[in-house]
């Protein structure tokens, strides 16, 4: 394992510490938490999120005005504790209450409603979205149903407009309920993570292998095979989108193209140049488009495209400007 | 290799296809000619930069109001020709001249300077600056002196803003000059980066080993061994960069940590935390921060160190804000 670090029990407490350090005009950690929190003043519904580090810049590289108030840092691959995640609520708690956006992993899910019922005894009022866009397999290592992946990003984003002008958490939640249905996501691996605590990748492809929908931990896709190249990728998860949204011509969405960590910028680039290629041969139109490494998996290669289907007040709400540094 | 790429001498070109695709708000591209150029009006002296492309996001990235007004793409890691650069210069010249920000290696120089006298055929005022921030060695590879690495970006980021407020080609090729003498870097490698049209990395190291000092395109550095600790590794290009600006105890430096392409951003906030504290015990004070893949080298892993030395006006500047892409 080669790495940029120091123990690896202490990546996580030194990456929150480094990142607080580089950007207090946007950032603060809650005092002896895994809590990164706005450092700036607001007044709205809390919207809460996190998950297992990894995964950086998200989700504390998201905190901000128009996004996140609030993100709590697991430890690698690992789901946050529930009084962690209270404290990310009571942090950002002004009155009005708290959404938390929950990426569908078993863990997650059960430990974000741990802290919602812990709110709720101090008078919180806490709801959850849950997110579930990577439509490559039905049920995985640690979630039952889809997973939550890169999708969760733009959730983030539109839920963060809209809780800045002044929604309420129900009906924050409805939004985003529908909204997530409306977002899909698939990826491709071309090589495995290493956690630092395990000091080996959590799978190995050969030098000329890649592998279908894989997960951001690492859990497995639904093919493995020789490299392709990015035309036939797209090709390939394309037409698993396509079957997903059963799309007509004419229709607008937005497409992300999410680098999963060690995979070039470049690469990213011509892999969207692709998949836009082939949505534009169906006559659907990109009507938001967004390229670069996001939600990504350590040290992985690779990439997911999402889908978001469009109309005017998503759009509007994804062009919301933002005070973030990594949106 | 593996890439997410089709056939590897169409690279750039699907990359800039891809680039502007996504990005028309910011970007667009010279027809025939793989100049990137802002997609706004404006109306200031122009700010032209490039060289190879498998820097991303740099220099395209970095096109947009308060930046560079445009960016050609070469090949990868290949000098881009003069009639290219020129068509740069024509893009956004104004009536004002241009100013061009050249990375010190030779057959940039030469090609810029080639630009810059076809420019001038047809009266239009050009002066460069010429970065050369890397503090490894003396000559190199494709070198005469010190290289040009991830300080180009804080370069552009200065004038950028310096151009935008209206001043002359001049004034910006003075000032940019004392700017690049206070600009320092110093990089580690943990891996090689592989051109696609090669199709093997262009260096090898083994499984625990490092190497201080590689430029950005695989250029040999000054001292390969054994993986170190981030604590260690920062130890070194900290006492490398005090050597050199000899630094006082409450000086103030702005310290910009790169990843290489490859390197998790969890492991770059890591190691910006271990240098900003070797900086703290040396009384200096770190008052702009930085921190992410900005100056890349394909998928190699690894990360630069810049610092650069603070004034009042230097930080204004770094602090405007700006309508690109990727800062």
């Amino acid at each position: 394992m080669k790495k940029i670090i120091n123990q690896p029990q202490d990546v996580v407490d030194e990456m929150v510490a480094g990142l607080v350090s580089a950007y207090p005009d946007y950032l603060v950690q809650v005092p002896e938490t895994l809590v990164v929190a706005r450092s700036d003043d607001f007044d709205q519904v809390a919207l809460v999120s996190g998950g297992g580090s990894g995964h950086e810049p998200s989700h504390a590289g998201f905190v901000g005005d128009g996004m996140l108030s609030s993100a709590v840092c697991g430890q690698v691959f690992t789901s946050p504790t529930p009084d962690q995640i209270f404290e990310a609520i009571k942090a950002s708690d002004k009155g009005k209450g708290a959404l938390m956006i929950v990426k569908n992993y078993s863990g997650d899910v059960m430990n974000f409603d741990m802290a919602k019922d812990l709110a709720e005894m101090e008078d919180i009022e806490v709801a959850s979205v849950l997110v579930d866009d990577d439509i490559a397999v039905e049920d995985s290592t640690y979630t039952q149903g889809r997973r939550g992946v890169a999708g969760t990003v733009l959730v983030h984003k539109i839920l963060g407009a809209m809780a800045r002008e002044g929604k309420s958490v129900s009906e924050l939640a409805d939004y985003g309920k529908s909204l997530v249905a409306d977002i899909k996501t698939i990826g491709v691996a071309l090589s495995g993570a290493t956690v630092p605590e395990v000091g080996k990748p959590g799978f190995v492809l050969d030098d000329d292998e890649m592998e279908f929908g894989v997960g951001i931990h690492g859990e497995p896709g639904y093919r493995r095979e020789k490299i392709k190249t990015s035309r036939e990728m797209a090709e390939e998860v394309v037409s698993k989108l396509k079957a997903e949204y059963n799309w007509q011509e004419g229709e607008s969405y937005g497409l992300f193209v999410n680098g999963m960590g060690a995979t070039p910028l470049m690469e990213l680039f011509i892999y969207f140049n692709d998949v836009k290629a082939l949505l534009a041969a169906d006559g659907i139109e990109v009507g938001f488009s967004k390229v670069g490494n996001y939600m990504t998996s350590l040290d992985m290669a690779g990439a997911s495209v999402t889908l978001i289907k469009l109309d005017e007040e998503r759009l509007r709400l994804l062009n919301e400007p933002v005070h973030t540094i990594a949106w």
